[in-house]
């Protein structure tokens, strides 16, 4: 039988924990200031020291921005796109999953993290960050929508710093 | 403004081909013989040596089988689950999609992918296998379904084969 | 406290029974030959005498004919469709539900019904008639795909005297 | 051919405009104080008079209680519901469309419509909103979420005009 143990490659007897990725989600605008890109590949980057997988909803703007920054610091990119196209996702997504739900593909977005970074963005963004605190999955606004439930930070330090503090904390 | 040559961090002139992680996914029943259990994490195994990531439906029999394989060559390995619960994953899914979407997951799963193998399976299985040729999706048969548009083959070996040439049309 | 007494109208002490309308799924091909269409035609009319309610996928072909019956006798068509857009529903539809699902929406059409009826198509009718199967929900094949627990009929009357048949049972 | 001519009875020469059936929808809380309770039975009551299909989420609280106001002015009412099983539906609804999509649910609820109100709710309630806004619905807003975009109103009667006034425009 496919046991915990067996996956783990070790000793039947001795059970090991299981060991998943870490996953942290960004949301933002399809389009975005060059000011936002800016700080959007600077998230990515800084991002990928703490995560292993970025995932996003795989379009442009912020989207790609993120995903630029993440991967060149080495981290990998799924986009979870609304169409059936896989060249509908940004060039720096390394896994596209071409869901064709439309806009229903947000909360698969959200609800693949432990921990979501939103950054500015339209009613789109604001869907995911009201899903988000649905479902009590801690959401940190950089300079995004200021809604109830939302962890407000004003920097990517600090963003980071708190995506850390979570994702470890979901280890335990 | 993130462009394509940015991404692969290139000289911006340059443009390079977008490299996508090259993914197939596997589909089967919940439940499995021991044989296709041994059948399942031995395709797991030669399939990650053609294929980058390995997508199924994240639960047991031979998708957590085929996990196991292709975990134990090094690849990694996303489960596209029916609920929001990741720890309905098996313990081989490195990266759990919990899309809530129930049946309609079963969309996802094929449609991540440049090619499709089918396990032995039930009800389930046919609707993925369905899907597949409904979108045009090469689904290859290892004594599953028999469908008119599958592509039966009769060895793992033969399965592998056949995904890698597949792979690679796509890369084309 | 809104209350099932409360919403019949009735006594708060004396609880009624809950009224649902009676609802019957018919999948098809949205292309078909001139005789199936006139099969859809007659089964709808004749499915329009024992349920209130005709739900589809809403575009052309078998689900258009149907819905054009079923409207004929006064009966009231409900299509799921797969885009945003409703002008891409047929115009016997009373209600669109423009679900921007793709094919994930043939599992709503299949969930819909206490019973669903087959007529002739391809993948995508599969996918919904494996969906039946798995869930439990009767699918009687009127011509079309043969597959392990279909219940098989020759003609339109056999088909509405077994929805007829079947809604009454899950009346009880 | 099954024509829009045909559909419509007429002779085909003469085509007619497609006659779809008038649908709102109303979003909210699936709890409710009982001041907001009688707002939104008052409010089903009045939409029954400008609209002959109520779509919502199917639940408890505003979302029942507007089907009970609705359904007692002989309106017919629609819940698209989260899970599978049909019985979760409020017994107002008289057409329980069982997704089983979670919470991706919430884009066919206003989908489904040419205008959505919306009564006081929490995070679920704004996902839908901020999805009209995304999608150019327009949003009354009875003492829900104040976010830009939406159509304030302070009362049942203004709603239910601004409701009449949208499903006119629709129809020209």
């Amino acid at each position: 039988m496919a046991s915990e143990a067996m996956c783990a490659g070790s000793i039947p007897a001795r059970r090991t924990k299981i060991m998943r990725k870490k996953v942290v989600s960004v949301i933002g605008g399809r389009t975005c200031t060059p000011e936002v890109e800016q700080i959007a590949q600077n998230l990515g980057k800084k991002l990928a020291k703490v995560a292993d997988f970025l995932v996003c909803g795989g379009l442009g703007g912020t989207m790609e921005a993120v995903c630029q920054g993440f991967k060149a610091e080495n981290g990998l990119t799924i986009g979870i796109i609304p169409s059936y196209d896989k060249n509908d996702a940004n060039p720096c997504v390394d896994i596209v999953l071409p869901t064709g739900l439309g806009l229903a593909r947000n909360v698969l977005v959200v609800k693949a993290a432990e921990v979501v970074v939103a950054l500015p963005g339209e009613a789109g963004t604001l869907s995911e960050i009201a899903y988000c605190i649905q479902c009590g999955i801690p959401v940190i606004s950089l300079s995004s929508w200021d809604i109830p439930g939302v962890i407000k930070v004003k920097t990517v330090e600090e963003a980071v710093e708190k995506v850390k503090e979570l994702l470890n904390r979901s280890d335990a």
